[in-house]
C-alpha cells in the first residue's frame, strides 16, 4: 500500500475532521505540533552551526500560524530566527503566536528589510502559502517569492512550496496584474498530515510531519502513511528523484 | 549558577506568566508540549519494546490532562496505553483530551477494573497530583496510591510523586479519614518547567520537560534552566543519588 498524495478538498476535510466536535482537537494543539514539526525538519536538515540564521517567512493564513510557531521552536532549538509577515491574519491565535515569539526577542522585520534580512540569512523557512493557495500571488509575495527564487540560501517548505498548484505542481505564476513571478524550488520540503498531489514528483528532501491523524481517520482515507521513528515528530519520505 | 528548586507559589505564579495577557500562551498548547514531554521522558526511559503497556492514571486537575494528552502521544509511538481517569476534571479541554484519546483506541478503565489494569501493566505513569496538591488524599486516589506503591511495575511521576509534598517531599500521607496511605517511590520523574523543591533529594532517573520557558521568565527567576539536547522536549538532570 502506497503512500496516498491528497488533493485541495481532501486536505481541507481532514483539518475539519481533527477539528470537529468528534475529532477534538483544538487549533492551537494541531498548529503547535505542526509548527513543531516543522521546526524538526529544520533541525534535521540544516544543523544549527552550520544555519543558524533563519528567515522564517508567513503568509496570511494558517501556515503562517506553522510558521510562527516554528520560529519560537527553532529559538529553543539553538538557531536564531527571524520573522517576515507582512500580512498578519486576523486570528487571535495568530497574535499570540506572534507576541510568544517576540517574547524570545525573535525580531520581526517588515518589508523594507526583507531584502537585507534574506542576504543574512542562511536558511529561509517558507511558510507562506498552503493547501489553501490560488493564483495569481498577491503582493507583498509575488516580489517576495522571486526574491526567494533567486536567493542562495536553500529553502525549506511547509506543505507545498509557496506558489506551487496544491494539486498542479511546479508552474508558471503571475501576480495581480498579469506580471511573471519566479517559481522557487526548495532544497527540502516538510508536508503536514499526508503529502499533496503537487509534490508527487518533487525530487529534493522529503518530511512528513503532523504526528497526531488517529488510525482510523488514516484508513478512512486510506492515507498509508509511513511509521515514525522514535519519538521524533517528522519522518523521512523517499524522493520521487530516488524513486 | 545551580538549577533552581522552586516552591508551589512560584510553580503557580510561572503557569499564570505564561498563560497571561504578555505571556500569551493558551493551556491548550502549553499541555501538549507538557504531555509530549511526558511521553518523550517515559519513552527514554522504557522502551517500547519492553514497556508496551502503560497505565496512565490521571488526577482531576491539570496533572490528569497532561497524562491525557501523553497517553495520545505514547499510542502514536507505539505503546499500548490505557487510562485511568476515575475524577474526570470540569475542564471542557479535558474532555477533549479524553476524546482525542478514545479516538485512538485507547481503553479508559474504572475503578472497579483498575487493579488488574495495574497487573497488566509493565509501566505506571502517574498524573495523579501536581503542584497544587495538599493532603489529605481523597478517595479513590488513596487506594490507587498504596496500590502503585506495592506495584511490581516501575513509576513514573509527573512533576512530582502524587502524595509528595511539593515543598516537603517525601512525607507519610493520610486519607480523609485519617488511615495511612501508603508513599510511593517513583523510578523516574519528569520535572515540568523547573524542579519543584520536593523532589531536591529524589534519587531516581530524573528528565525535565516544558522546552516552552522564555528566556527572560527563566532569568527573572533565577530557574538556571539546563540546555536541552537537539530537538529533544526533555533533558536528563543530574540524581541527587549521584551528586
Amino acid at each position: 500500500m502506497s503512500l496516498r498524495y491528497i488533493g485541495q478538498k481532501l486536505a481541507q476535510q481532514i483539518d475539519d475532521e481533527l477539528m470537529s466536535a468528534s475529532g477534538a482537537f483544538s487549533i492551537d494543539q494541531l498548529m503547535e505540533l505542526a509548527g513543531l514539526s516543522c521546526a524538526q525538519a529544520l533541525a534535521k536538515s540544516f544543523p544549527a552551526h552550520t544555519h543558524r540564521r533563519v528567515l522564517v517567512c508567513c503568509g496570511p493564513g494558517n501556515q503562517g500560524g506553522d510558521g510562527l510557531v516554528a520560529a519560537r521552536h527553532l529559538h529553543h532549538f539553538a538557531y536564531a530566527p527571524t520573522i517576515y509577515y507582512p500580512k498578519p491574519g486576523g486570528k487571535e491565535l495568530y497574535h499570540r503566536l506572534l507576541r510568544q515569539a517576540q517574547n524570545l526577542g525573535i525580531p520581526v522585520v517588515d518589508t523594507d528589510a526583507f531584502a537585507g534580512a534574506l542576504r543574512d540569512a542562511d536558511v529561509v523557512l517558507d511558510a507562506i502559502f498552503g493547501f489553501s493557495f490560488h493564483p495569481p500571488v498577491r503582493a507583498p509575495f509575488d516580489t517576495v517569492l522571486s526574491a526567494l527564487a533567486q536567493s542562495a540560501a536553500p529553502i525549506i517548505s511547509v506543505d507545498i512550496p509557496s506558489g506551487w498548484g496544491v494539486e498542479a505542481g511546479r508552474q508558471p505564476l503571475t501576480n495581480s496584474d498579469g506580471e511573471e513571478v519566479a517559481t522557487i524550488d526548495p532544497a527540502v520540503l516538510v508536508s503536514l498530515t499526508a503529502p499533496k498531489e503537487g509534490v508527487r514528483t518533487y525530487a529534493g528532501k522529503h518530511w512528513l510531519g503532523g504526528r497526531f491523524v488517529p488510525d482510523n481517520l488514516a484508513k478512512k482515507h486510506e492515507l498509508n502513511l509511513p511509521a515514525y521513528p522514535g519519538v521524533d515528530q517528522v519522518v523521512e519520505l523517499p524522493s520521487a528523484g530516488k524513486l
